[in-house]
């Protein structure tokens, strides 16, 4: 269209090639002094593709862009697949990130990666259509959407996209337990646009507080800021807004920082609770040394436009609160369309859409669910006792021996995470030291066991059962497991890698998917973080605040976030937070 | 409230002490490689206020956080004034850096400085309201204002603010020209927020035009994107939305990159009338390379949600078409609350509120006016001709001799700039040779004036009188003007340093206004900007881009901004320009 200029070209390979512009960003980041340990991957060379080939390309329909989503087209490789991918949201968000930028710590736009530079790097064609899709038509393979965008350009029309395989990652909502008044007056802290609000929220009502002809009361009521969920998102958040009022509030709104009130409402008996006891004491005095109320044990029963009524779960006590802003930030709900879907699939009974341990929704064909919007049904082991017994009786004598047992102990742990989870809090090595336990010390090395004894010494193995949380490292994992198995699915249709299949001949295609929880953080304010890694690695402190930044750093999707980021870091700490209200 | 750690100091201690934070900057800035040339002036020194004054401080009560406020709230000294901001954008935003917003050329965040960090620096009384003034009470010296929250936080209750002294600097709105359908369709771009949906809505319409199920022809109306107003900021939009297209859309949006079109529509023959015809026709030219569809001389006659009605001027030939975004960027409009303002004051037959040349608005006492709310009616030199005659003729002869010319001729300079810009563009340099030349050329040095000849000599000088353009130059140095007038309020009472009062007795207290005009941009893509620089020096081209970042970079209002911005510009070079719909 126009010569190339000396600048564009210049401009256009730091953008074409992403080594030139993490030489520029080493250099920068290296000037800021943060010491971010980085997890970059050299760019995936492209494999070409053959038009002959484009007819037979599987579709895959991919829903969401998310966590898991985005894990999965990220690391998806296999070039003989075409993805649609399906979202009302045209990025990927750093949701970690939300409380930061709900005080103006980090900008909205520094934890936001377009889904259209994410799935353009790769040799895998992809597609990218902002939509949202509103009915999964399983029987026809198919799913309909709309893009909703109800001005000029005519967003409302419908449109019909096939799969043959489809991967719905959209997420979950927040769950506002029917209780009246919830959805009209809190704030929720899910989306960017979320915490965009909250941060306006917040300095209109400084702004708002700051005005003449208000009584002290009213000035009080304004500058009540309640937050109701003691977990890491409503935790963070109240440090993130202590933290504003204390550095930045003290010197732009000097007459009404007295009037500042954080309350955390908090339905259990401490905050944090899923993390170790000495985070949730160190958060909890952290909390009172600073100012912020603490009402563990408090049930919301009702909000209003200016008041929050309480019970406390124990005493029935109610009592009423006037507030000028209410973060709710508790548990998650099913969005519309998955309800939808689990009565199209028959499981109208369940509360999450349940998929099986390979991640694919229970009831559907090659529909595969991940993230927040489902949860993995774990088989219980006592439903396959007998199959198990009789599969690992070769010689069908009714009894098991040791060799039986050894045979098939690798198969049973990977089919049964539950299994070897007992073993190991049991402090046991083999199938065979439960056995020998439940047959009493008189046993011997040769020991056969019938199948009553066999269940009698699997009877407890379920209860080590659990649920994988709603976080972004679990959907995060399970995108790039379920991208490797689209990697290798032709490979290992031949060559089966998974468990000895119980119920079944063979073996299963893919091992089914295992998460590895790699630590926990809750940002605590005042540039103290609680950590807890692995093997109850318990930190706390200002040490730990910096292992966050750079974890966080070096999470970042891509080079660009993780630059606007480390320097939204480096500006707040220079020239504080922006109080503009926009 | 908690002990001050380490980090808090080191953080604080930069916040608190602006020549730390400058010293990084110019560290990080001349990392980025700009040289930005920096009119950093040296903090003012605070004086000190005695207790004792404060209820002898007169009150000053400033409408508006635009240009010429913000000038005027950086530049007052005086300490013996309470001031009063009130506002309903508690933020000055950097307007003429929102075309580049309207892409993501430059953050939203890094245009604007809250309002409450400019005046905090000060040695002066200053507060600031976030709230809308909705009627001025001249009579009373009262303004009832109210902050337009209307939630739970009662923004909607009015409260009243007395002063002696009103700075009306409201600004102006759009003006829509009462043509139908303009102000449900169109987008205008004088806020941040409007540049912030500009650039959602651009978005927008690349995603939705990637959707399937649409025609071409749909896809095409899409993607159709008009300007309507040829000035600099409609040409400045133009320019970005082309750069955007060529530079990121084509990465992003490969599908539909061919069927953008880019109309820009301008009532009058050219583009950018304002500038010299050079400049005019290099923007022409470029555009029509560009492929920017350019239509002079066509006028909107209606809008409605997915078609634009034009009129050609000459031949009255009507057209009609499709569209995906219309944004309009024409003249501008007079604020409800200055039209009532005017007729209290009796000023009902003027479009725009009027001044004299001191900004004080005509008929009222004590409120000043400034920006583009009010124009400055510059008295004509034939209203007070026999004022003048007499005023002069000290020996009341009835006739003027040379001399008695010289000694009121500063004056009549000073007090009718029209006399001196006639005097300049005829080339003559007093009023004698003014005189000579209607006397004709047989008049000798010694020559004598009658009061007829007076009047006939001067009678073409008020045809050069010219209104001040609604710009942020003017708005600013109004500001500049005024602050400093009421720095010298007292000094200048007793020592008044106007102009002789013709039509009164003695000096006027201050010298009136005068603009001086510092040259314009008009950026016009592809790294090419014109610029018209006092003396008619215009240069057009890549150097002259570079001249527009050094100096928008030295005008921003703070350090904070100035960082930001120059950062946004290296992050736009280094990643492109995110495309995240948020």
């Amino acid at each position: 269209m126009q010569r190339m200029m000396l600048f564009e070209r210049f401009s256009r390979s730091f953008r074409e090639n992403p080594s030139f512009s993490k030489l520029l960003v080493v250099l920068t980041v290296s000037g800021s002094g943060l010491v971010a340990y980085s997890e970059a991957q050299s760019p995936g060379v492209p494999v070409a593709t053959e038009a002959s080939e484009a007819n037979k390309k599987k579709r895959i329909v991919v829903l969401g862009t998310g966590w898991a989503a985005t894990s999965f087209l990220k690391n998806l490789k296999d070039p003989s697949y075409d993805v649609q991918v399906i979202s009302p949201r045209n990025y990927f968000a750093f949701t970690p990130l939300l409380p930061s930028v709900t005080c103006g710590t980090v900008e909205s736009r520094s934890v936001v990666e377009p889904v259209r530079n994410i799935i353009r790097k790769k040799g895998v064609d992809m597609h990218y259509l902002e939509a949202e899709c509103f009915k999964i038509d399983a029987a026809n393979k198919k799913v309909h959407c709309r893009s909703n965008l109800n001005n000029n350009l005519n967003g409302e029309e419908e449109f019909v996209v096939d799969y043959d395989y489809l991967v719905i990652s959209v997420g979950a909502r927040v769950n506002t337990f029917n209780i009246p008044g919830v959805s009209e007056n809190c704030h929720f802290l899910k989306e960017v646009e979320d915490a965009q609000r909250i941060r306006r929220t917040v300095i209109d009502c400084f702004e708002r507080a700051s005005l003449p002809n208000l009584s002290d009361e009213e000035r009080k009521r304004i500058l009540h800021f309640v937050i109701v969920g003691g977990g890491p998102t409503g935790v963070e958040f109240s440090a993130q807004l202590h933290d504003f009022v204390n550095e930045d509030v003290v010197r732009l709104y000097p007459d009404v920082k007295d009037l500042v009130k954080i309350t955390l409402l908090e339905a259990t008996d401490h905050i944090l609770s899923m993390f170790d006891k000495r985070i949730t004491a160190f958060a909890e005095e952290k909390f009172q040394r600073d100012g912020i109320q603490l009402k563990t044990g408090s049930m919301v029963v009702g909000v209003s436009d200016k008041e929050l009524s309480t019970k406390q779960a124990k005493s029935g006590e109610k009592s009423v609160m006037p507030y000028g802003m209410v973060v709710w930030s508790t548990g998650i709900g099913t969005r519309p369309v998955i309800m939808d879907f689990m009565k199209q699939i028959g499981q109208v009974s369940r509360r999450v859409l349940a998929t099986d341990e390979w991640l694919r929704v229970e009831g559907s064909d090659n529909i595969y669910a991940l993230g927040d919007c489902a949860t993995i049904n774990q088989r219980k082991i006592m439903e396959d006792v007998s199959a198990i017994f009789s599969k690992a009786d070769k010689d069908n004598s009714g009894t098991l021996t040791v060799k039986e047992f050894q045979e098939v102990s690798k198969d049973i742990c990977e089919r049964y995470p539950q299994f070897e989870l007992h073993l190991k809090n049991h402090k046991m090595h083999t199938l065979v030291d439960l056995l020998k336990e439940s047959k009493g010390d008189a046993v011997k090395e040769t020991v056969e066991v019938n199948i009553e004894e066999f269940k009698s010494a699997l009877s407890q193995v379920d209860s080590q059962m659990k649920f994988l949380p709603a976080t972004a490292q679990v959907a995060s994992q399970q995108g790039v497991y379920l991208a490797k198995c689209f990697n290798r699915m032709k490979e290992c249709e031949t060559n089966p890698e998974g468990p000895l299949r119980i119920r079944g001949e063979g073996r299963h295609r893919f091992r089914p998917f295992r998460y590895k929880h790699l630590g926990q953080f809750a940002p605590l304010g005042g540039e103290q973080t609680a950590a807890q890694l692995p093997g109850d690695w318990v930190s706390i402190g200002h040490s730990s605040q910096w292992l966050w930044y750079s974890v966080y750093a070096s999470k970042q999707v891509s080079w660009r976030t993780r630059v606007y980021v480390i320097s939204d870091w480096t500006r707040r700490f220079i020239f504080g937070r922006d109080s503009s209200r926009i």
